[in-house]
């Protein structure tokens, strides 16, 4: 089976906005292991619409459309589907007391302007959308089959999974195609493909996929078939890449961040955790209470972009400072254990670096970041040093996931 | 004259990638009057992109198209380009050695597979491609002309200044069309948009658009002509827009940031800032040293998440905390005048609130922020609450903004 997707409105066609809602039916359509061939975004301009309809309807045997469903005169998805397809449109008068009790719901009044809404074409079946006013349809062209959806993001995907993915699941050669996502922090790319190659092996090179940024990986693998068949299959493939990735595989899902899974440890562990920065400037501090309820474990932060508030407010000896520039270990270090005694965490995140696009030296580039995290027991101040080709914005992003992970990895480690 | 943009490649019809190149030829063709009626993306499939360009060809007057131009088997756009025309290629020897002396300067040595980039198809300009080694192509096919570029985004930026901006300025009706945006921060849509209607009569409703999030506004505008003309065209609206909306306006251009017009005042004060954060989590210090040199003016943040910390690095008085809590008036106006003298700063900005989604009372419901900014005289404390019904970092976000206005109207006032 293949498939396009067809997005309408105007909107769509600016300088500032992109049809986002197609990676949602792009996922769907994938699940079910059908091909996506085009998509299009066309204008709310019935002509066009019926002559994009009619030739992709001539291409493919599945045509998605959202956008133009709303009661205004400008959307004009129903009246280009009936042209293209030959068809005329019908007012339903169920349909419009349906929407009608959706509005008296909401403790509104439905304006007249929503009548339009209740207009069907001949031969198609409404699609209920509880989410919303504007029900969807499918009809059938030929051996193709068409779908009209909403353009409101939560509609669409309320609706795609009330309706389209049932639909799917009945006609998916071979039964469903079921993703799964493991989350690698601070592995390079070219190690974890290496680690991973067995699995490649075992399970056909097409099964997983390898997505990377910098400071994060994302291993996505799929498998086919029936529900528990699936399950069983991903199960076992999510045991081999743990296996074989160890540690570092720090979280399962799509929506998973390193900053949840190191909050998670340290409410389990009954711990707290506070920052030091200097040059990320308080983004450490900003990621782990982007989580809610991290007042549970975290504390507070220092952020010292001088020198003076270094030494005032997580006591690095100015020595220190002197002799080796606030870019180096010793005072990464010296951040990390004097800022878990002033802040009193259980541990410490200190970062101090040479974010740029200034400030860089032959032996102290930008890029350059220290990194130090402090224990539990003042023995055990962790560190690494990393040297990162990115842009401002990219040196500081890694640094704050590098500091995370050097927590994550403590966090692990069995209490002696 | 009507456009069409094909962006090709099977990656952009994944479930993670958009086609973001249509946004920078959108703006450029509207920069030029004219109208994109269609976009649409196809993989990287000869067949399936011979056939989209001829209907495209046959729709409108331009069609641009982005990507497949690479060296491997898998870019097509030339040989779907030459089957849709019904055109010939031929190898070009001289574009060949063009190519190579390009990796030669590289300190590179072409690889074979290259030798494809030198397939041109009879009739068609070669367009040089000093950001790559994709050269574009333009070629007539009866009424319209179609454009071959790279999709590699910063080559097609570099071939769309040299290429097609010069061929559409001679042909774009009445002249090219400049836009020129004003940002304004922390002024409700609706009074915005009360405050610019006489320019809307003036100008033309057209002529100005609106652009609105949480805590900034775009203000967009244009004007067609010559450059000179349209220059004093947009100093005309804008002089207007700017009397309209007064101090408000922060900054002229899409790329200007809060944090960098709040950093320059700072720097042309030769004063200094530092913040003091409870549920931003150090997101202000963050935004502040997102600025490159921003070490010139910011010395550092306190992120007190306890309160605790509140007391001992900002020595907030307990007992205001236990009279009136954290998230309170008097706490963030303690915590912004503690701070600055802890800190040092001239300025220090304090925020104190409920981020959510749990910790809600009925009297401090989730949005609820208290946001201080402490000035260089200690009886200038100004405050500020806000209530906004976001998620967690929506709130977080308004509340990092309403703490950088509130700072750069401090530094707007005449010093007495």
């Amino acid at each position: 089976m293949r498939a396009a997707i067809v997005a309408v409105g105007s909107e769509l066609l600016g300088t500032d906005r992109l049809d986002t809602n197609s990676l949602k039916l792009t996922a769907l359509l994938a699940e079910h292991g059908i091909e996506l061939v085009a998509k299009s975004v066309v204008g709310d301009d019935e002509a066009w619409l019926a002559a994009e309809l009619t030739r992709r309807l001539s291409e493919v045997d599945l045509v998605l459309v959202t956008g133009g469903l709303g009661p205004t005169e400008d959307d004009c998805t129903r009246a280009a589907t009936a042209r293209a397809l030959g068809l005329t449109t019908r007012f339903d008068p169920q349909l419009e007391a349906t929407i009608r009790r959706r509005f008296e719901r909401m403790g509104l009044v439905m304006p007249e302007v929503n009548r339009r809404q209740a207009e069907v074409i001949e031969g198609g079946v409404v699609l209920d959308n509880e989410w919303g006013t504007a029900p969807g349809l499918r009809l059938s062209a030929g051996d193709s089959t068409l779908w009209l959806f909403p353009g409101v993001p939560r509609e669409l995907a309320g609706m795609m999974e009330r309706h389209l993915r049932p639909w799917l699941e009945r006609r998916a050669p071979g039964g469903s195609r079921e993703q799964r996502v493991l989350k690698v922090s601070c592995v390079p790319e070219s190690t974890l493909e290496e680690q991973i190659a067995p699995a490649y092996r075992e399970f056909g090179r097409e099964a997983i996929t390898v997505l990377a940024k910098p400071g994060e990986i994302q291993l996505r693998f799929w498998a086919l078939g029936e529900p528990a068949q699936r399950q069983r299959r991903l199960d076992e493939i999510e045991l081999r890449l743990r296996r074989l990735i160890g540690p570092a595989v720090y979280a399962r899902g799509e929506e998973a961040s390193l900053e949840e899974t190191v909050g998670e440890l340290l409410r389990a562990a009954g711990q707290t955790v506070v920052t030091a920065e200097s040059c990320t400037g308080g983004l450490v501090a900003e990621r782990l209470t982007r989580v809610s309820g991290s007042s549970d474990y975290f504390l507070g932060a220092a952020v010292t972009y001088s020198n003076t508030l270094k030494a005032a407010m997580l006591a690095v000896p100015p020595e220190l400072l002197a002799e080796h520039g606030a870019v180096s270990e010793p005072v990464a270090c010296s951040m990390a254990s004097g800022g878990r005694r002033a802040l009193g965490g259980d541990f410490c995140i200190a970062l101090t670096g040479i974010a740029g696009p200034g400030g860089g030296s032959e032996d102290k580039p930008v890029g350059t970041v220290h990194i130090a995290v402090a224990g539990p027991s003042d023995e055990e101040v962790v560190h690494r040093r990393i040297c990162y080709p990115g842009d401002r914005q990219g040196i500081r992003s890694l640094a704050s996931q590098v500091g995370l992970e050097m927590l994550r990895r403590l966090l692990l480690k069995p209490t002696a």
